[in-house]
Order: C-alpha cells, then sequence, then structure tokens
C-alpha cells in the first residue's frame, strides 16, 4: 500500500524525488534508524554499553526486514514495531539483545521514524521545488514586460504582463517552500516517553537520553514527549497542504492559458506531447493536468490529520495510527504535484504574440479606465467618463475599434496617434514590472518572503 | 501505492475481504473488462464481427500485463489506459487488433473499472458486513435484558442494557449497508461516451452500444455519458462514508467500554490478546482500535471525492484523476473498518456483573428520577422533588447509598423493600427491551430499516 | 450566528427560498413544533389529557420567545433546549405546566428540531432547483443541435452541441435533486429516546408515543431511538453535498464559456451585468461565480458532519453539538448554490454564431479523426492515417485551413466539397441529439435518474 | 449569518473575546478602516490631498453603514464592498468624494479586512489562551507530583501523574499559541493591487502607496499584490485548525477524566454545575464538552479554506469568496474552543484521592514491569520475566493483590515491605517531575517551544 513508487497509479501519483522517501522501504529503514539511535543513545549516557549498542546498530539494515512480513504481523498488536521490535532483537546476537528497544515504546519508533521519513522526504521536496521556482524565476525576468490580459472572474480586465504572472506562481512557492522548510528544519522532533510518557524504566536518565537521542538522529529535543501532542504533525500537514495549494494555483492557470480558445501558453516536449494521432490539434498540458490532480488530494489528507489531533491520554485508540497513511500520501502527492508542475514550467512555451492579441480582442476596450483618467483634468471627471462609456457602447455595438471611435469623440483634442497610445496596452504595467524584480529579488535573497 | 494488499501498513488497513478488491491486480482486471466488453458490445450491434470481438476479448487476460511497466508509462499522457490499450492492441492478433478501444477515449474504460472494481469491492464490503451485523444480532438478542448504565456526555445518566446498545450498533450498521447495497447495485453504471462525449464515431449505434456494453459488464446503463458527472461517485463516497462512520460509532463504544475503570466489555483471544508481558493488565482492544483508525480516513476522503465534483467541460484537467486513489482508499478503508470491527465483535466478552457493579457505583442516584415520579401522585411533584433532591443531597455529601437515606425519609410511606426495588435498575428499563426486539425483527428483514 | 438571511454576507450567501428555513426563527419554530407534537402525542396514547396538550401546543407560539435570550443560556447546560423548556414551561398556564417535555430528554428535541428544519429547507432547495432544471431543460432543447466545440482538459476535442452540455448539467442536477428527495423524504426521523434512549419514563407506552409523535409532524418513526446513529444526517449531508457538486459542475462550466477569448455564453440582465463603467468590456458571470462559491463550501460541512459521526455511548460529549452550525450551513450554502444558479441559467444569453467560430479555430483539425475513419476503407487504415497525419502537419506549419490542404492531398479521390463535408463538425455529432432526447425524457417523467 | 455574537447558538459557539472581532460590525469596521487607510496612503505620497483624504476617514464609520443593506446590494456584484464604496462615496462631501477607494479594487478592500479582522480576532483568542495556558500551569505545577495511572489505548499502563498530564496539555496550546502568534503578527498582510494587480491607475506610486497602505493599517508589506496567491489565509488557517487541535485534545482528556467511572476531575461552579434535578448525579463537563463542538469545526474549515488556494488568474471566480464565511468560522470557533477550555479549566476540581484509587485499582499490576526490572540483575531478566508473569496471573485469577502474591513468590528475597515498595506507583514517575519543569520553564520563558 505504501510501496515504493510504482504501481498502475505511480506514474501520475508517485513523481519526482519524494515519492522514493515516504516507501516501505524509507519507513522501515527510519525505524530502524530510531531503534540503533535510540542505542546509541543510552550507550552514551552510560546506560547500556558501546558495544551493545554497536550490536544492535549493526543489526538495524533495511535489507533484512521483510516489509510484507512484519506488516501482516502488525495486525497483532495494531503497529508494525512490535513485530520488528521482535526480529531485531532476533537479529541481534548475544547479550545486546536484551537492550533491543529498551525503555521505550512503539510509538516513540513508529513517531520518530514518521519524523524521520517526513525530514528525508520534505528536504527532497524543497530540492524540486527549488529547481521549480528557479525556471519560475527564469521565466519572470524572460517575460518581465510581455504584456498580456489580465483577468478577474476569468474575463479579461486590464493589460498584465506574463513576468508578473510567472512572479506571483514563484512567490507563492517560494512562501510555500519556505514555510515547509521551517517546519522541516525546526519542528520534526524526536519522540521518546515509553509506555506512558513518563521514561520511568530510565530513572532520573530520562532528559538526557533524549537529548542523545535527538541529536543521533538530528531531529529537534523536544521539551517532553509529545505522543498525544500532535501539534508537530499539524504543522507539517498544514505547511504541505500550503504547497499544494501554491502548486494548484499556478497549474490551474497553465491550464487556463493553454486553452485552445487562449493558446498563451502551451507544455511542448514532454512525452506524447504532440498530441494523439486521432487529435492532432490537441496539447494536452499533462503536466499541468497532473500536478492538479495530485494537489486536490491534499486539503482531505490535511483535515485527516487535523481531525486526528484531538487523542486520548496517553496514547490515542486509533487516532495515532489514523495518521500514518494519510501522513505518508500527503508528503507523496506535495512531492508529486511539485515536480509536475516542475516538468510543466520545462516545458512551458509562452507564446507572445498570442498574449498580445488576445490582448487586443476587445479592441481596446480594457484600456477605457486609462483614457477616462486621461481626460478627466481637462474635462472634469463626469463628462470623461461619460464621454468614454458613449464611445465605448459604440465600439460594443459596431463591433469596431474603440480606437477609432474614440479618434472620432476626440478630434481636435487628441490626434489619433495620441489615442492610439492611450490605448497602448504596453503604456498602462503600472507597477508590474517592479513588482517582478521585487518577486525575483525576494527569491534572490533565499529568505521567508 | 494501490498494491496488494500487503505493505508496512497493510496487517492494519488493508483487512478483511475489500481489500484484494482494490488493488492494482483488481484494477487491471477491471481495465480489461471494460476492453473487452466493449468489444463484444460493438459485435453485438454487428459494428465489428463477433470473432474480432472474442480475439480481443481473449487477449483480456491480466497476467499479461505489469502493472509497474503500464503505471510508469501513463506518465506520459496521464492515464494508465493510453498504455495498456497500446500494450492490448499489441497483444491482439490480426485484424482483430484494429477494433480494440474502438470509439472509446480513456475515461470511458477508467471510469468503467471504477464501477466494476467499486462494485466488487462493495460485495466484499457488505459480506463482511453481513458477518458482523449477524454477530452483533446474536450479541443483542443474547444481552436484551442486561442492565447497564446508560451514559450520555460519558456521565451515568439512567440504566439501559447492553441489548438496546449492540441493537444500535447494529441497526446503525444495518441501516449504512441498506444504503451501500443501494448504491452498489443501482447506481454504478457503465461509461461510455468517445472522446467528447457522442460517441461520434460510431455513427448511430452509440446508444445501443452503451446499452450492450452495460449489459455485458452487468452495470447501469446510464441516459447518457457522464465524464463530468460525477454524481455517482458521490453517492458511492457518501455510502462508504457512512458506513465508516457507522462503523467508528461501535468501535469507539466498545474502546470505552473496554477502559480499565469500566470494564464491561473485552476483546479476547485475539492475535496477542494476553496482553503484553510488561503490562499485564492491559488487554488492548486491538481490533476496535484499528476498526477506528481505519474509519477516520473516510471524512477527509469523501471531502475530496465530493470537491473533485466541479470538473470542466467534457473532461476535467484534474479533478478526474484526483479521484482514483480516494476512491481506492476509501474502498478499502471502509473494508477494513467493517472487518476489524467484525474481529472486534467475535473476540468480545461481556462481563455482565461488572456492568451491574457499575450501576450501583452512584448507589441509586441513577435512579432519583423514578423515585421523584414515584411520588409524585402521593406528594405533589413539588413536593416529591424536594424530598429526593435533598435525599440525594445527602447521599452524596455522606457517601453513603441512596437507599437507605430515603428509606429513612420514607419511613411509613415505603418500607425499605418498597424503597430498595423503586432503585432496582433492572425495573427501570422502558422500551429497551422493545427496541432491540425491533431492531433485530428489522435485521431479520433484511430491508431497508 | 444563524440569524434570518442578512448580513454582510447574506446577499451572496444565503440566496433562494431555502434560508429562511434554517435561520433562528426557523429553527425556533422547529423546536416549538416539537415540543407541542410530544404533547399531543402523549395525549393521544392517554399519557396526559388533550386539554394539557393543546395548553402546551398553544403556548409553543415562536414570537414568544426570544433567540439570544435562549441562545445566551444555552451556555449553561450546553443546548438551547434547556432554557427553552424553562420559558415554555413558563409559558404554560396551571397544571398542563408539568407535562411540558414530559419523557424526552434535549436532545429528542434538538434532533427532530433538526429532521423539521431539515426537511422544509430541503423542500425549499427541491422547489428552486425543479425551476432551476425546467429551465435548463428548455435551453437544452432549445439548442438540441447548436454544434460547439467539445473539450478534454480545457482543450478543443471534438464538436458537441450546447444542447447536450446543458443536458449534462440537467442529467447531474435532476440526479442530485432525485437523491435529496429521497432522503428528504424517507429518511427524516423523530428522534424520542428520553435521558437514555430507554423512554424510561414513559412505563411501556414508548413505542406508542414515537410512533404518534412521528405523525404528529409527519416525519418517519424510527425503529429505535438514534442519539447516537447519526446515519441520517450523514445521508442528508451526502445528498446535498452531491446537490452542491452538480451545481458547481455547471457553474464552472458557464465561468469557463463565458471567458472573453470564448465568449460562447454571457449572464445578462442580472444586477449590475451592464458591466462597470470602468471596464465597460466586462460581463461578469455574478450568478455563476456566486453559486461556485456557495458550493464550495459542501465538501468541508459533510466531512465535519461524516467526521461527527462517531459519537459516545448515549449521547456524545461534543460531536453531537458538532453538527449544528455545519448541517445549518450546508443546508444554506446548497439552497444558495442552487438558487445562484439558476439566476444565472435565467440570464443566460447563448451565442451560437461564437460557438460556431469557436469550431472553426483549428481550422478543420478538430475532424481529423473522421476523415482517417472516412478514407480507412478505401486506403487502408494504416495509409489513410499517416495521410491525414501529414496533412494537419502540413495545416498547422502553415497555418492554413485543414480541409484546402486535405484537397490537395485527395484530389482525384475526393471534390472540395466533399473534402469539406467531411470537416463540417455539425455532420460528426454522433449521438448528442439523442443523448439530449434521453435526458429530457428522464426529466420529464420526474423519476430517479 | 455573521452577526455580532448571539442568536440561538451564540451561547455554545460564540464565547470568548474572538466572538464580538469576527460578526458584521467587525467586518464593516474593517473595511472602512481599509479604506481610510487607501486615502492616507495616497496622501502620503502626495496622490491626493491630505484634506481629502482625512474627508474621506472621517466619513469611514461604521455606524453609518448598515450592514444588511449592504450585505443585500451585494448580490449585485457579488461583493459588499461595491456597495459599501458607493454609500462611502455618498457620504464623503465635496470633491473629496472622487478619491475613494482610488485605485483600488473590491478585493484590495475586502482581502485587507480580513487580515485586520483575523489579527483583531487572532489578538484575543491569544489573549483567552494566555488565560487559559496560566492557568493550565498553575494546574500542573500544583498537581507536579500527583500521581494518576497513565493510559494507553484508553487502558491504564503505567503511572505517570496529573502534572505531566496539565503540562501536556499546557505545553500543546503554547506551541499551538506560539504558531497563531507568529502568523498573526508575521503573515498578516496588506492587500493593494488595483482591477488587475498591476497598480496601473497610479503610475509609478504603486510600491510607495502599498507601503505606506500597510504602515497604515499596521499590517505586512507584501512583496506583490496576493489577489490569487493564498498562502497568508493558508497559514492562518492552518494554525488556527492546530489551536483547535490542541484544545481538543485537552478537553477529550477532561471529559474522559470526568466519567462516572473514572472521577479524577470534575467540572465545578460552572451555570448549572450542580447537575440536574432528574439526574442529580451528574457532573457533566459542558465547558469540556462545547469546547470539543467548537473545536471539532476547524478540520472541515481548513479543508475548505485550503481547497479555495486553487485560484484562477488575477482574481478567482468563486474561490475568492468562498473564502469569507469559513475564514470568519474557523475564527469564532477556535475563539470559543479556546474560552470554553479556559472554563472548564477554571471549574476544574482534581480529586487526587480517586486518582491514587484509580491507580490501585489493579491492585499492583501496573507495576509489573518495575519489579521484573529490579529482579532482573539477580535472577537474570529471563527467570525475571517468568516468575513476574506467573505471579500476574495467578493475581489476575485469584482476584488477589499483586503484592501479596509477590511477597510470597519472593519470600527470603524481598521482604513484602520492599515488595510494597517496588509496586509503589509513586515510586516509577521516572522523568515526569522533569517534564512537568520543563513545559513550565517553557511557559515562562514565554517563547516558541
Amino acid at each position: 500500500m505504501t510501496q515504493e513508487a510504482g504501481g498502475l497509479f505511480g506514474g501520475v501519483f508517485a513523481r519526482g524525488a519524494a515519492a522514493a522517501e515516504v516507501g516501505d522501504a524509507a519507513w522501515l529503514r527510519a525505524l530502524l534508524d530510531a531503534e540503533a539511535a535510540l542505542a546509541r543513545a543510552q550507550a552514551s549516557v552510560g546506560l547500556i554499553g558501546r558495544g551493545d549498542a554497536e550490536a544492535i546498530a549493526a543489526a538495524c539494515v533495511p535489507g533484512r526486514f521483510d516489509p510484507d512480513r512484519i506488516g501482516a504481523a502488525a495486525a497483532g498488536g495494531g503497529n508494525p514495531v512490535i513485530p520488528l521490535v521482535k526480529e531485531l532483537t532476533a537479529a541481534v546476537s548475544g547479550d545486546a539483545a536484551r537492550h533491543v528497544h529498551k525503555g521505550a515504546t512503539s510509538q516513540d519508533i513508529m513517531d520518530t521514524a514518521a519524523m524521520l521519513v517526513s525530514r528525508r522526504a520534505c528536504a527532497a521536496v524543497l530540492a524540486d521545488a527549488a529547481a521549480l521556482t528557479d525556471g519560475l524565476a527564469d521565466l519572470a525576468g524572460a517575460h518581465r514586460d510581455t504584456a498580456m490580459a489580465g483577468r478577474t472572474l476569468l474575463q479579461q480586465a486590464l493589460p498584465t504582463t506574463f513576468g508578473v504572472v510567472a512572479a506571483g506562481w514563484l512567490h507563492a512557492l517560494d512562501g510555500a517552500a519556505a514555510r515547509l522548510a521551517e517546519v522541516a528544519e525546526g519542528r520534526l522532533a524526536a519522540q521518546l516517553g515509553g509506555a506512558a510518557g513518563t521514561l520511568a524504566s530510565l530513572g532520573d536518565s530520562g532528559p538526557d537520553v533524549v537529548a542523545a537521542y535527538a541529536r543521533e538522529l538530528g531531529l529537534a529535543e523536544p521539551v517532553l514527549p509529545w505522543h498525544t501532542d500532535r501539534g508537530r504533525v499539524a504543522e507539517l500537514a498544514g505547511a504541505l497542504g500550503g504547497m499544494c495549494g501554491a502548486v494548484g494555483k499556478a497549474a490551474r492557470d497553465v491550464t487556463l492559458l493553454a486553452q485552445t480558445e487562449v493558446g498563451e501558453v502551451s507544455e511542448q516536449g514532454g512525452p506524447g506531447s504532440g498530441g494523439s494521432s486521432t487529435l492532432p490539434h490537441k496539447r494536452n498540458p499533462v503536466a499541468a493536468v497532473s500536478a492538479l490532480a495530485c494537489a486536490e488530494r491534499a486539503p482531505g489528507l490535511v483535515g485527516t490529520l487535523l481531525g486526528a489531533m484531538v487523542q486520548e491520554h496517553q496514547r490515542a485508540a486509533g487516532s495515532w495510527h489514523a495518521e500514518w497513511l494519510p501522513l505518508t500520501e500527503l508528503l507523496r502527492a506535495t512531492g508529486s504535484a511539485v515536480a509536475w508542475l516542475g516538468a510543466s514550467v520545462e516545458r512551458l512555451r509562452v507564446d507572445a504574440a498570442r498574449m498580445r492579441a488576445n490582448l487586443d480582442l476587445t479592441g481596446g476596450l480594457l484600456l477605457a479606465e486609462r483614457v477616462t483618467t486621461a481626460l478627466a483634468p481637462e474635462l472634469g471627471r463626469m463628462r470623461a467618463h461619460e464621454l468614454v462609456k458613449a464611445a465605448c457602447a459604440q465600439a460594443v455595438d459596431s463591433g469596431g475599434d474603440l480606437a477609432d471611435v474614440l479618434a472620432r469623440h476626440l478630434e481636435g483634442r487628441r490626434s489619433p496617434e495620441e489615442v492610439a497610445g492611450l490605448l497602448d496596452p504596453a503604456g498602462y504595467l503600472g507597477s508590474a514590472g517592479a513588482f517582478v524584480d521585487r518577486a525575483l529579488a525576494a527569491h534572490r535573497s533565499g529568505g521567508r518572503p
């Protein structure tokens, strides 16, 4: 079920570097890393011998354990750590065996493994995100001044630039990545509390062992065991959900801009991107579509993880177990979404001419606001408004160009060239360029936007 | 990712008969069933030859196709049908090959396969649910008159019976099963619309082919193609979500009744049910806990499927693809939840003595309402109320039994035996028995409750 | 918070007939209807006098009770029934007062009121839905043969008709309405169980009182009290969620078809529909946008209601209370979504000429599949395919019309007129017309699609 | 719909300081604050006169505007800013009127208002949370060493202390509050982009105006307009969802500890806390139950907000509007949940004797692990384990005390007093005290835990 990338749906839903970090092998490795670190931590404070700890660590080799067998045995006690510990204990030779899993409860190992899996998967997501955002930065820079129609409620509204559109995608993704990095680097903590969260069997050494254990694993040291304080999982879920949302927004835009009737971008060069032979005109933006499909899974998964926070006493009767699959899937979905959007951006061909042609579709109406503003000082705002409104209505009714109609209305006041200038979208881009520069600077600074 | 039951989390989250019906092999079989039915349907209306159809059907053997290879190739066009059709076409010898997938679009095959997978998985869920509810019916019957404390807001309120508690679980599950059966049998329909939902390449034969195709598959014949009308998926999701909710309610109760301090039920005889050796007093209700963990996944998955209903034009750019995994997981989670609750009920040991002892914990206070009612005719409601209230307060303050206190207050009016009778929980069970009988009758009738 | 329609967001999110059925006044009326029915039911089986029952019923006048005052007092015990019963008891004159709320628990009244509110709100939703679907049926009939581009993944794929597009919206809404009616008419049941679900204080009369109570209210009679069996709420939630999904799909299509670059439909005649004066070219499809905004709330609300099914023992410690607002909001959101889509359809202006023009955007490429099919018999499938593929590539590269290119390639085989005929979208609509007829027949039959 | 706190459900679902910050009056105030700040910002960079700006600001008085009237008019254009600006313009005397809303689009004002509402509501939530956590810190300190049973899967596992239980609640809430403060103080930004996000009508002054506008409002200055980059909303939603989860966990524990059969805590002194007169034994933990009910709304609302992140182009066709109510409700639900938990903690009476009595319920079995560990050095781990296991089995079977059984088994090795010492829960609390101290220190440090 959480096999390595693969299977019938793996090509679409297990793309990118994160997929390999969340499969059964990755979980198994993380579980064993936790057991090894536990032994070493106890050795470091003198609870067990160094030799015993290394004997245990030496047995923590993922290849020795069969996820299917352990998973099947997990049905007995409700989690895979119980059978894994049994097998691990058998694999450790000699006296060291009795120190396997010492002082720990199953949840200590599962939670710590979940954090390790998350940290590794997040690193993979962030690496894919870095490539993606660098690509977007290039795109935004290259098209800093490429005019296109800005669209609100799916209607053309005013000119904007493809630069600022791409910069918007970039900045949202930079923000999501910064938040994810914050969580991945600062909030993922080791878990160690023993059967009831008191580390009773470690005597007074509890806190020292926890500190050493966290150090071994490179995870944060928690103030106290967090068996039923799932804030860390919730923060991680939120950060992943935010990343999926940022991916989904950009991917949705790509699919909209790639519409046959819009045609401002297309995905080129992907597998099968030449279109199907029966439908030769189609250029399916497969990568953006797949990114959307992956991203769409996030809200439900985040909701499940938030809902699972209400955990009973010192270990929940179900809600803890309920986290394992949604967390795994959320990491994989986020990684896949990011990777697919990266593929889409790599394949993206921008058609600046079509952008310009679409801008002209409304025959200058898009710039009406600007003409009114320009005429207000000499005509008064009211009269300017009336004049422009009348001209627009006339242009719409006659199907003519606003430039021609306006030129007639403004004869004596403005030359046809001046009118054309007022109606030139490229001259009414406000701070678009500045915004692109700001987003690029923020991207380069690498900090939290 | 949707491998056969197995893997590290399979023991807990892929239990019961449904798990085998939603893995890659099951999906592959369903996809091929759809292609075979399509060929036969076209033959049945004379669009292609019978021999060609049988040649195609003969090639539709799941074992020939590798889900990993097809899944990987699915990344090209965004769905596994494209590479599957390519491989299938290559596997069909001779002229028949050109009729493979004729007139269909990828979504026709995927959606039809999803319906087949759903029907088969639902049948498995319903079979497991039937065993479960039969077990609950036995339990409700056996404990029809076993008094226990009824609890509201987790406080003891009034007596009830374990019979009516089990009947409540039973009736909720019967209702959920009836709804699921309704959807599984009536709403799962074949999908066939061709590239844009018009079946253009089939000329005038479209509706006839659809009818024959649905007949071949044993699925409902749709009024029109439903590529972007996802009501069927939504109804299925809702029915599965309802089943998970009913399972979760019963499982939660089991975990609460099994608490150390309550001890009215326990799971016995399951693997590892002897408790752990380090914690010999523990009787973890592993099956109920696992049922809860599985059921808890449903609301998020249903939400995702409902959210995915907003699909663009004739084929959605992402939301259709976004259904595959959540639907698969929801079927598996529901099947696992039902199977785990079945295991819990099978293992359940009911401790009637403890139920009775817990009823006595409040020293008769639970029956105060009854005493007031009994005294009202002779004392007037107000005075009766005051008297009982005072007696209760006195019993609480002194830590004594309400019976003794009341006997003193009622000296001359009621004998101690009469007072004891009024405070006997078994005499204040109202319609509990009748309700059990009604639920059992409804269960036996097999109809929609 | 659940005030009558109104407030800052009411114009957008409390539209249509359902809004008035879910406000505080509607809830208060339903709570009082439940209390009145309870009294009459007890009178009908002789538990209390007819006169007392009518005295209670006479006091159940919503106008006498202040929702703000009752709501504030609800903080004491956690639900509004406790203070309402107190006020109601005070409002009943004489001896009858002591029979107010007799044998009932707060949840009996809240749940029954929730069912009444739901039934009334659903009736309103269904009335609005009937008007909407009748409008869509007219639209589908009128445009049965209006050719337009079918679009998959937002790319033009093959021709379809606006008739079949509208029929698809219609049929999905008919299906959702049928399911909602099924639930509203068959699954909403009276609730009566008393403090612990046994109706203990009613002696043996419990089931008879329940039957009479349900009859009084026109609600279904439950087999047993369903205090913690929330299957009815879940089914209702699912049906409402399905309706929102069907609305969202149609509304999304309207916004896409109304895009400046597509221009195939527009909303006309709504308030402010003349576009803004500063952006005179804009025709914001406000009604469709608002429908989407309302519909988008459903998945989260349904998820919350499904999650709340896991209720403890005989009355849940939180999850029951957690239903009140989401259910209210889901009813309102669904009603508003349906009403807004109704407004959109009423305002819809269909531009058949633009549909045709968009079909021609790809210069015939849309029909390539058809040409291949037509040539296959004489050229063989392979050669036909190669020829058409080459012609398409040439047309794309040269920016020319496929008709001209093909005419040259097929000189001697097909006349230019024949080629033009093959490339005529109106001739390649398959079963579109038949599908429209089927959807209209299903709509007229009024049955479950 | 988002009226001031009040209405039938307000007592339960609009508690605490945040409720007043999210009603219609609060929204109206925030919308007007945004308009006033916009005018002043433009004056500060010289785009309009100071006098005009102050004339506009002077008209921004919430009391002048009727939310119902504006809300109703919002149906025209789909948002309340359009009619508000119309009314505001009419309210501004003289020439200044033409500078109202200058350069802004409706979304600029709505989004900015949403951020102001959020900041104010979060401040209220955080104030309530501070009182709550201070209360928990007192509780944890007072019960640092009060032994109680630690419970896993609802089974007694090992001793813990009520101090560390309360410290766990405290630390989770401190973490959630720290995250919420981070978002509230750092991520809530002003919104200003104009009709298409370029601030075209402000010429080159766009960024300067944005900076001044943000300063006026005390909100963060965004790098670029974020009309369709909803990361800020998502982070806020996640933080609120995390807070609700932390509240829910603690409240669930309170309801479990308050069970009749557990009786370790109770809510005292709340309204109606004397229990009902008919059920005098009940001590409903109304505050904890209400906290749970409020918290349970969060996952669905967060899911809706995350789902709404996929917004089209420069302004979404529905998903933006879809945020208003869920965000409002999430803020209110979180505030209410925190306030209710605060009430619960204030009312909480801890019964240390009952905690101790419950610890003894299993007759020492809870300490079996400890005895094994103690005997291992002299007997060898295996033999120690066997001996203890046999003693436990014997104690369970005979219903006797483990101490007596063990004393017999260990005659000669340990005195009965030594055995009793080994079985004393207070002696096996591991790092519980240290963990309490660490949580309290973290709380006092006030930093991010």
